[in-house]
C-alpha cells in the first residue's frame, strides 16, 4: 500500500514542482528537470546523508520517467490547476506523509538512531520542496507555509513509538496516516501556522 | 583527447564563474572559490549521486588550481571579455559535450542502467552552472536560455546508441561532438529554444 | 579544548542560522532547521565530498538538539542580541577556526593529499553559513564581507606547515588559533577585505 501511496506522492510532487517552474518561464527541459528533483530529490538527500548507496532512483528507472511525464504534463493541464487544487492538497499532503514514513524505514533498516530515523524522515519529506524553492530561487516555503514540516516532524514521532511499543505495523501505518492527513488538511483548513519569527535588521548579518 | 578538451572546458567553465561572481560582486576568494565549483561542481555532484567516491579532483589537485588560477585570471582580463565572447561560447559548448560523455564514462564504469548514465551526463554537464547559479542567487540560466541542457541529454543519449551498436570508440567521440557542436552553436546562432511553460500565479504554491 | 570550542561554535553558528532565518519571517521550524544546517551543514558537506560515513552528527545526537535548542532560544533572546554583537563575532571566530582545523583532521585522518584538506578545513569553516545564506535565498556573505573564507584558508595553511614541520599539536593548535583570531578581529576593526571584482553587465551569461 505504501508504494502505491508512494507514486501517487511523486506524481503529486512532480506537479508542484513544475508549477513552480512555470512561474520562472522554464523551458520544458527545466520544467521535467524541477519536476524530478522535487519529487525525488529528498530521498536522494536522504541516501547521501545516510551513506545508502546506491541511491533508490538509480535503481527504478521507472520513478525517474514516472516524474518526468508528470511534469511535463502538468504543462497541458496547468490551466484547469487550479479546480484541481482541492484534490492536489489532499495528494500532497499523502505524499508528505508517505515520504516521512519511508525516509524513516531506511534509516532503521540502516540502524541508525531514534533522533536521526526522524531527521531522515523530514528530509525526505520536505526536502524535495526546498529544493524546488531553491533552484527557482525564492524562501522555501515549507519553512513559512501552515504546518507542513511539523506535520512530518510529528507522524515521523508518532510512527517510530508505535514501532517502539510493537504495534501492528498496519495499524501503525494506518494511525500515522490518519493522525498526519487530518493535522495537515485541518491546519490548510483553518490556516494554522506555528509562531513566526521576525527579527527587524539590526547590525549583525547584513 | 576527451582529457584535453576536459582541460580546456574546466578552464572556460571555471571564467565563467568568476564573471557570475563579478556581477555580484564578489571578492577575490568568491571569485576563486565560485570559479572551482562551477567547473567541477558538476562532476562532484556525479560522483556524490553515483556514491562514485573518492571524489575525482580530490584525487587530482592540478584541477583545483587550474581552475583557481583560470577564475583569477578573468579578474583581469573581464575588460577584455566581450571581445572574445564567441569563443568563449565554442569552448563553452565544448565543455558541456566532455563534462556529459565523461560523466556517461563514470557511470557505465559503476554499471548502471542506461537511464541512470545518461542522468549522470547530463549531471555531469549543466549542474556546474545550477551550483554557480544558486550561489549567485539567480534563477538557473541553463533551464531557461537557448538549447543548452537538451543539448547534453541528446549528445548522451547519441553517444549511448553508438556505444550500444558497437561503434568505433572514437568515431563515436567525433561523431557526439560533431552533432553536439552543431546544434549547440546552431541554437546560439539562430536562438533556437524550447517551448517555455509560463505558469501565472494562481493560489497553489505561493 | 578543541571540542569544548567546537560545542561553543556550533552554538554561536545555530544563532546566526536563526537570525537569519528571522529575518525571512520563517516559522519556529524554520528556525530550527536553518540553525541546525547553519551549524552542522560545513561538517556534513565535508563528510559527503570525502565519502567520511557515517557523517558526524548521526553519531552525535546531542549536537543535533544543542544547535536545535540554540536557534530557538535564539527567538527569546533576539532583541538584546545588538548588545551581544560583539561577544557574537569572537565567538563566531574562534568557530570558524575550531571549524577549520576539525575539518583539516577529518581530511587528514582519510589520507588525502594537502590541497585537498585545505578544501576540507575551508569546506568545515564556511559551508554552513553558505548553506543558510542560500536557503533564506541571498548571496553568500562569507564570499562578499571582511576577511573570513580567507582566514579559513590561511589557518588551515598554517596549521598543515606546523603538522608537517612536526611542531607539537598544543603548540600548533595554540598557533593556529591565535593567529587566526587576531587577522578576522582586525579585519573586523579595520575593515579589512580583500579587493572585489565587479563585473558590469556585458552580453555574457544573463
Amino acid at each position: 500500500m505504501l508504494l502505491y501511496i508512494y507514486l501517487i506522492a511523486i506524481t503529486a510532487e512532480a506537479m508542484s514542482g513544475a508549477l513552480a517552474a512555470g512561474r520562472r518561464n522554464m523551458d520544458m527541459f527545466g520544467v521535467a528537470f524541477i519536476a524530478f528533483i522535487t519529487a525525488l530529490g529528498g530521498g536522494t538527500v536522504r541516501d547521501m546523508l545516510l551513506g545508502n548507496y546506491p541511491v533508490t532512483w538509480t535503481q527504478h528507472p521507472m520513478y525517474i520517467y514516472m516524474t518526468i511525464s508528470a511534469g511535463l504534463f502538468t504543462i497541458l493541464v496547468a490551466r484547469y490547476m487550479h479546480r484541481l487544487h482541492s484534490i492536489f492538497l489532499l495528494l500532497d499532503a499523502m505524499g508528505l506523509i508517505a515520504f516521512t514514513i519511508i525516509g524513516c524505514n531506511v534509516a532503521l533498516r540502516l540502524n541508525y538512531s531514534p533522533t536521526v530515523v526522524v531527521m531522515a524522515g523530514i528530509t525526505t519529506g520536505i526536502f524535495g520542496g526546498i529544493l524546488r524553492d531553491i533552484l527557482c530561487n525564492r524562501t522555501p516555503m515549507v519553512l513559512r507555509k501552515e504546518l507542513y514540516a511539523s506535520v512530518s516532524l510529528l507522524v515521523a514521532i508518532l510512527y517510530l513509538c508505535l514501532l517502539h511499543f510493537g504495534v501492528n505495523h498496519d495499524i501503525n501505518l494506518l494511525a500515522s496516516f490518519g493522525f498526519g492527513l487530518s493535522l495537515r488538511l485541518a491546519a490548510i483548513r483553518w490556516g494554522w501556522t506555528l509562531p513566526m519569527f521576525s527579527y527587524a535588521p539590526g547590525r549583525w548579518g547584513e
